[in-house]
């Protein structure tokens, strides 16, 4: 998606230690037209997929979700939400999720209720990287037995293993801009 | 609301400890076509405003911030964050939050650079009870020397204090839906 990379040449800012920012418009403040063409990518790399579900999780993917929901006849969107392991009941799928970049260990949580065997689920976030949080979303997934169509990524660190390492399990990932490499000195070089 | 109430009586859960579970449909699992009507009410009651941004909290209220944009001329929101002390920085706006549904504390932030004097700010979020949140939310907004059009809340328990409180500071709060009073035994009723 040009303008995607566009915006994050021009709006991007990369931080030491291999972070890039992107909360001008993306994750703290959100630019909202913007996001609703991300919404419309989405909706055209997976628009035969009969999407009956968005599957994402707090806090930066819900915007994601709703931008991308519009597009697929308002379908609902779950969240997933990020606890410590004390926080887990029977009545929720769980799973194990490894923050690189808080450096913690959470558990993620999803009501039963809200996923059936029917559903057939798109996964979007706004990041990938280390693929810790589309690695527990598709274990929430695959505990509720839904149909998978696949997982929209706004942005993918190509160069880090998780995009990888999940498409090798045979999962759709589909990025609208994928980092071959990055740095303070020389910026974003896109694949 | 009528609509609004209606759902909340059709699918909220009074839970013991005074809790209204609206995760069906608001705060887990969020049924869009729904938020948009939510957003076209606060449209309706804020619609002389000339707001220029929408400012909200992680995690429930990014999906109302949402919502409603798309009535303001998709204008941005800003979401602020919830974290501990040890997260403040100088870039950003602070406040204390005590949260009694997880009887914890925290220190919101909001980056200093999306929040403008010349903006005229609509905040909004899904419930309003002790205003803990609400409270932070206008921390920040003074803070940053913002003009404040109000507060719309989806969600007002109108027995507890925080509506009033907020009110008596001369503030324009908006909920879509008042809650009198409410229990396991005779459920709830509005305002």
């Amino acid at each position: 998606m040009d303008a995607l990379k566009q915006r994050i040449q021009k709006d991007g800012k990369i931080l030491n230690g291999d972070i890039l920012k992107v909360d001008s418009f993306l994750n703290h403040q959100i630019d909202v037209a913007f996001l609703n063409d991300i919404g419309a990518a989405f909706k055209e790399r997976f628009k035969d997929c009969e999407v009956t579900k968005i599957l994402t999780i707090e806090a930066s993917g819900i915007a994601v979700g709703y931008a991308t929901s519009q597009f697929f006849n308002n379908c609902p969107i779950v969240f997933a939400k990020k606890g410590s392991a004390s926080n887990m009941s029977e009545d929720a799928y769980h799973a194990p999720l490894h923050s690189y970049t808080r450096g913690a260990d959470f558990v993620i949580s999803v009501s039963k209720k809200y996923l059936s065997k029917d559903d057939k689920i798109l996964i979007v976030d706004d990041f990938l990287a280390n693929g810790e949080a589309l690695k527990a979303l598709l274990s929430v997934v695959r505990q509720a037995g839904c149909q998978l169509v696949g997982c929209g990524i706004v942005i993918e660190k190509a160069y880090q293993p998780g995009g990888d390492m999940i498409r090798k399990q045979g999962v759709r990932v589909e990025s609208l801009a994928r980092i071959a490499a990055m740095s303070v000195e020389n910026g974003i070089e896109f694949c």
